[in-house]
């Protein structure tokens, strides 16, 4: 061993004694005859004396930045404590030093306030890592992970390894292939997670499954995607959602317990998929603040709004509002007196082509009680009151008006929610709110094929009173035009997603567990027996042969830590994070191959 | 939940309890008006006792093997106990059930003793995953990474995720690739080890790495080899051989205590790569027994032989030892009295292809101190004495010689040893011995490419005092015959094994940290600057910024599970195994994909 000691667990305790110490140069000072240098490793920081006899030495061997340096020395008291580093009350009069390993000058400095920019930071990302910013979020990674497994061991969940190379079945994302040389013209699959093996280890009889594990979807990526992403991933038997919800608060609870120490003893809200929709126009709701949604006018579920509202709407001859599908307000908190200036500015935000409507209707509710609006020629102040009060107003509040087709308008007046949410401090990186989103729909319609596809995946069972719905109904969709009314449109899946601070951290169902079922499903899918059997015939088999009732969840690991370490970004809690497109630019990969390869693997580029 | 308890939980304590269990039906005795069923779950089975009321509606609906089943009812004493079961005092007595899925005959039984051969099993892999058999190896394999995990992360190891989406570099075994939607042309590898990436966790000052992570080769398949395979992939800094022998003996050590409850108390074994084929002709020798080779005549390592020995040979004038490059023997300890049979069948085991020999000499030593020998002509008894005593062989021995080549013959005679300890019931299942393998060449040479090649990997360093010989000497082989005088043939790599029962476990090494000596290595092994900066370049530029000493080890974790199960078959260890051909029989994988996604990953197939 190179070293007696780490860096970081000397103390007044170890005074006197003859230590050994490695590790890598933080910082060299040098006062007049004598030197200081600041050695790091993952564990700490401890300060080294060279005296007057060795600084000479180093004057023939200087030492520079990320220098690897093994010294010799005793623990002594520091004259000048330091309160905030653990090895603060002593030094080490070095004795002897050995330079392990030299090192270049880093292309940035290796700080937590580091001058790197991103692209440097990810070629030199072993230099990164070196950053203490970036070392937590990596042990912080590691904490949740272990506590994650205690949690799961202690409740007699297994963990067991599921296969990477298995069989291509696109279904939403596309597969990443891998093509076989032992068997020409065919491709194993990366799994894009182990869904239906988990299912077939609760059809053996393994009862509770879980493993840490890494899933691959070849997507177009977007910020915060990586192609290659880990799953928590559990699957449990014999269980209703009642049991899955119960055991698996208890997994996120004792991971903020293990990991923040945070104590999260209030009991975890639950919320339909349609409340969600109606009060935030979003399915994973942030619960930190209110600002709920007044559904003013609506077409969402079949709803058509606020009685009064849309009385007062119809009486005004206000177009926008009357030819509007839906109109939805919020009332901002304290922001009655908003400038002018800030009010444009809020205007032009909702109009960028992200959020895409085309304006923006406020009423000021007046501390003293007056309301005004940008549409006073068409609302009396009674009117503008009934509304505001229909918003849940206080005096003081802003009311903010978003009118326009449902989908679009839901989904504006959602991002606007957040956006003031985040303006008004309403969004704290320490405060986390833990919700159950539940009774999602079975079914998404997709106009593109004039077909039913399942908004979850095709094992997650209908609600238990909406299973017979699905059975006795014909799935074709006769009707495009008002597919709404089809029996399907209102199956609801037993179905359950956790959200975490306004992400979406973890989401599962109870499965199907029937083969006819199951069937049916495929079919309402719009796949032939022929391509469910083929795609998937080993499950339908497995389910003939003593299936039990299961259910299951998976969490995302990388934003699940992202979020407990505060931060927006999953690519800061991978260690080797690949870029928007999806290539790692410190290996300079993907890559290309040689032909030997290609022609080993019975493949040609298609250029 | 389903139920109230699992079926390997109620005992006596319980007795006078309502509870309700659910299972899967292992079997159904009617005895007159009442039924007794065995439930299973995985944790137990438990006694259902169905009485004259519940009997008759079990005849309208009769349960079958492996139907699932719910039950409600009270828990009783057993008039006739089975003290062979956790649950073998009680039974339940029903008062209600709900068969919650029905089960078509399985295609074999789900017993220990099953009636599947190996295909049917692996295509209904989730049916043999029932079987206790082989619950109990997925068990093992739990209990084992479990045991690991805890050991390293006391021991201060970090668990960090690597990627699976690399560079291809093939060295050595082909890499699995992937093509990129995004970045045509181009591929992806997946990993045959995370070799690199932990040596960049190492530069980036992470200290002490695990991971228990999937690997991947594309090689010709053998019987116990997978495409996809498991590694406890561990590294560590600022250590010298000594610090990781000891780390991962501990480890070892601490999965035999949690695993198999065995205090592993004596000195793990070490030997040298030189002494390990001298004394058992294998770099892997199984040490539960002796039996060493005696070195009559050989050029191993520049040796000749024993002096003694060689002297009789050339008097004997016996050409089949005197032409030989090599005669190497063993002593079967008690086999003086094998029959010409017994003899026989040995000869004509060592002449089969898999060993190549073309004839076995024995020597009997008989319990009277005579020796007879297939070669009498040759050799008189005193010689026989002689060369019976060079094999350590006692009265009552049967020693067994081998003639020939060099390297065949050695490898012949290992294979013999292990064959006869086998035969002799010496290599005991519940026997575990470990030995350290160590001073491992670094190179090898290849006589088709006249190079050399890294026996481990190119990352391994030299011993600390053949360092020198690497960096001063041209590594180019002018002299092909004579491979064996260049310098490099000599140079002894800082690597170490560790073996279990005759199995290679892990292996490991000190790894290079200087950029300059590992410039060296990728020239030494033939590769130009530019191909070393093209597949190598980031850890070339890791080097350059501080890298310290470090140095790790990887276990072949299906192997360590299958030894420790008892096995020989890794495949009996992992849930979802792949044929021999690398499919997976189940899923029907590898397979044909669609054009349209050969389109999008601008490929081709090449029939």
């Amino acid at each position: 061993m190179y070293r007696s000691h780490t860096c970081g667990e000397l103390n007044a305790n170890a005074i006197g004694k003859e230590v050994t110490l490695a590790g890598w140069v933080q910082t060299v000072r040098k006062f007049g005859s004598i030197t200081f240098v600041d050695l790091r490793d993952r564990y700490g920081i401890t300060q080294l004396l060279f005296g007057e006899t060795l600084t000479p030495q180093l004057d023939n061997q200087p030492l520079g930045r990320e220098y690897v340096l093994q010294v010799t020395g005793k623990v002594i008291e520091r004259t000048s404590k330091n309160k905030n580093l653990a090895t603060g009350d002593i030094e080490i009069d070095v004795t002897s030093f050995t330079i392990l390993n030299k090192a270049a000058t880093p292309p940035f400095t290796i700080q937590d306030d580091t001058d790197g920019g991103d692209d440097l930071r990810m070629k030199y990302r072993y230099l990164d890592l070196r950053r203490n910013a970036v070392k937590r979020n990596l042990e912080l990674r590691y904490a949740v992970n272990r506590s994650a497994r205690n949690y799961l061991h202690e409740n007699n969940f297994m963990d067991i390894e599921t296969p990477f190379l298995i069989k291509s079945t696109p279904e939403g994302a596309r597969d990443f292939v891998v093509p076989s040389r032992m068997n020409p013209g065919q491709f194993y699959a990366l799994p894009q997670s182990p869904q239906t093996f988990k299912q077939l280890l609760m059809v053996s009889g393994y009862d509770r499954y879980y493993q840490v594990v890494k899933c691959f979807r070849d997507e177009d990526l977007r910020a915060d995607r990586q192609p290659e992403f880990t799953q928590i991933d559990c699957e449990m038997s014999f269980v209703e959602q009642e049991d899955i919800l119960q055991m698996f608060e208890g997994l996120i609870k004792r991971i903020f317990k293990d990991v923040r120490n945070i104590d999260y003893t209030e009991t975890v809200q639950r919320m339909t998929w349609n409340d969600a929709m109606l009060k935030y126009g979003n399915d994973k709701p942030d619960i930190r603040f209110g600002m709920e949604l007044a559904n003013l006018k609506t077409v969402f579920e079949a709803q058509t709004g606020d009685a009064a509202a849309l009385e007062i709407f119809e009486a005004s001859g206000f177009k926008v509002f009357n030819e509007a599908e839906t109109v939805l307000a919020i009332a901002v908190p304290g922001a009655a007196d908003y400038t002018r200036k800030q009010v444009d500015e809020l205007t032009e935000w909702v109009k960028r082509p992200q959020i895409g409507m085309n304006g923006l209707v406020y009423i000021r509710c007046g501390a003293d009680g007056s309301f005004k609006s940008s549409v006073d020629k068409f609302f009396n102040e009674e009117q503008l009151k009934t509304i505001a009060g229909i918003a849940a107003a206080q005096p003081g509040d802003l009311v903010l008006i978003l009118a326009g087709r449902e989908e679009r308008t839901r989904k504006a007046i959602s991002e606007l929610r957040l956006e003031l949410g985040e303006r008004l401090g309403l969004r704290r990186k320490d405060e986390f709110k833990l919700l159950w989103v539940l009774d999602f729909p079975l079914f998404e319609y997709s106009e593109e094929e004039n077909r039913w596809v399942a908004r979850h995946h095709p094992f997650t069972s209908p609600k238990p009173d909406h299973i017979s719905v699905m059975i006795e109904n014909d799935p074709e969709i006769r009707d495009a035009a008002n597919y709404l009314q089809h029996p399907y449109a209102n199956i609801k899946a037993n179905a359950y997603d956790m959200v975490l601070n306004g992400n979406e951290i973890g989401g599962g169902s109870i499965r199907i567990f029937q083969r006819e079922l199951q069937e049916k499903m495929f079919a309402a899918l719009g796949m032939s027996k022929e391509e469910a059997l083929h795609k998937f015939g080993f499950l339908l088999g497995a389910f003939e042969y003593g299936a039990p009732p299961h259910g299951g969840i998976a969490f995302g690991f990388d934003r699940l830590c992202a979020i407990l370490g505060g931060s927006e970004s999953i690519r800061d809690f991978i260690a080797f994070p690949k870029n928007n497109s999806g290539r790692d630019v410190m290996l300079d990969a993907p890559a290309a191959i040689d032909d030997k390869q290609l022609t080993e693997l019975s493949i040609k580029l298609n250029a």
